[in-house]
């Protein structure tokens, strides 16, 4: 499992827009405590608005690993960023690579890497053999995000959750099983990126037995029970993660699964049904215990009825964490 | 996705007993056609009462590629293996491998197959790339064998369904989604082998849309929705199958899910209600058409009893397809 050294040095690059930063912004949003600051190039169209650093100032302000947290132009890295990569291993500075270009393996900087004792991270893909996973019980309470969809605020919800229940003092922990969420958490594991006898394996390494057992493991879910491409990722997760606690996702303005213009949207009741059959498997006491709902894309007039429509269906707390926090839920579990 | 030419010299080796060679023998059952002949070491314990031969003798009968179809002793390949893989290779043999150790990146056999033209599969492992599934709907129709545990009798069902199918001069192919079955069919992939993202994709490479929308893909299934260590898989070829047709596979005697003491069994109905919702994800006209029961583990006296009443309770055919043969379940298509 990775497990990446902060405080980060943020890596724009190039970025042709804000929405090519989004991981950077991600990092900075969650864990501003974990950033110096940001490193732009020239034309560089994405701004977070924190502390313009080059590698020179971020080592001298603490910085102990540079984060690629932006897409880079065209998929290929560029002779400029590889002499700012080399600069920055030569520096003291760890590497953790969102793109999916592989860093570590490229013979250049493995072997520098190799020679200097720095750590490069590529978060996109599995770093190490996985068990096979068991099912058995482990200590500790678990929370898992489900989606009706891809990309409708799992790793939000699950983030906004641990913020609540640290602001409550609660023993809280937000296990990222994408990258993004690796890269905000500094460890755990692209689900997605291994191979698939392991999936449920790796899910139990990313959410060990705690000692504590009112300790909280908050997990990043991936993919939907109704979503073709990636429906047995999320599975590996709810049987994996051993959740004792679900929180159903939605994005009610969606019109066909992410990507895939022919797939009609799975229903909320499929979803909660088919996804806590599967947790009953592992966990006999798994029940849903909120709705979390993305309501960026809706008419802001409709926002509170749907919501409440939502409480009086399920009889459920339904919350926009970015927009109302994540408190009605973590006073339901 | 492998594609390995028939006919075959099954290599048993030093097998120290009959269960050793499961999946020579799976091979000689299913598909005598393609196997020439057994080749045995000193103090091999298994036998398919078949005709003994050496590499020569086998090329002579016409054999093109060595099936290593056993598990060799302490999971490492010894000088005698090699110095017989080595052989086959000079004499114009592929070879198709079915043990967890790669040989096909082994340097030497590498190396020595490049120089020579020779094709290594290593059918335990992935070989090639997969895209990532769809869920678009694909001309032909399939059917999907799912459990309610591991190695229950999928695979059996699956080729039994097929070769009931062909004996009617129905267009129908398995379709092998592991290692075993991939040997028996000469093609496939092991879809545990699969890196998560590219499970379900790698399904619709090995079932892919048919010009004859009549002809049936008789899918191999693997693990199980209850199956905690596994469901994953299982999940992903639900939604890369696309089945039209479901058959349940059920061992009555389990008292755990293989492997895992601790598990329960899931229940037919629970299995049967879970898997349907997922195949409608894909295809509204899922449906099962049928339950498949390994009874090699009951009193016989109680067989009969207790396939009337689950046919009774479904209102579908139940059979043992290794007994019974599985005309009941094609008669219900």
């Amino acid at each position: 499992m990775f497990q990446i050294k902060a405080p980060y040095l943020l890596f724009l690059g190039d970025a042709p827009d804000q929405l090519a930063a989004k991981t950077a912004r991600g990092i900075n949003d969650w864990r501003p405590e974990n950033v110096v600051g940001q490193y732009r190039l020239d034309g560089c169209q994405a701004d977070l608005g924190i502390t313009d650093m080059n590698l020179t100032a971020a080592k001298a302000a603490g910085a102990k690993t540079l984060v690629l947290g932006t897409a880079n132009r065209g998929g290929v890295l560029s002779e400029n960023w590889r002499g700012i990569l080399r600069d920055a291993l030569e520096m003291g500075f760890d590497i953790a690579n969102g793109l999916h270009n592989r860093v570590a393996t490229d013979p250049e900087f493995s072997a520098l890497a190799k020679k200097l004792g720095r750590k490069i991270f590529d978060v996109r893909h599995a770093d190490a053999p996985m068990p096979i996973g068991t099912g058995e019980k482990r200590q500790g309470k678990r929370l898992l995000a489900v989606g009706t969809d891809c990309s409708c605020g799992k790793m939000y919800t699950a983030l906004a959750i641990e913020k609540e229940m640290k602001s409550r003092t609660m023993n809280a922990t937000f296990r990222a099983t994408g990258q993004t969420g690796i890269l905000i958490a500094g460890s755990g594991v692209s689900v997605d990126a291994v191979i698939a006898d392991f999936m449920a394996g790796a899910v139990e390494v990313i959410c060990p037995a705690n000692e504590d057992a009112n300790h909280w493991d908050i997990i990043e879910g991936q993919g939907s029970l109704g979503h073709p491409s990636f429906s047995g990722v999320t599975t590996a997760l709810i049987h994996g993660g051993q959740p004792d606690a679900l929180v159903l996702c939605h994005e009610p303005t969606r019109t066909h699964m992410r990507g895939l213009p022919h797939q009609p949207l799975p229903s909320i009741d499929d979803i909660m049904q088919t996804a806590l059959w599967l947790a009953h498997v592992v966990n006999k006491d798994a029940r849903f215990v909120g709705l979390s709902v993305n309501t960026s894309q809706m008419d802001k007039a409709d926002v509170a009825g749907y919501l409440a429509s939502l409480e009086d269906q399920y009889g459920l707390p339904a919350v926009d964490p970015f927009a109302h926090g994540a408190s009605k839920i973590v006073d339901a579990l």
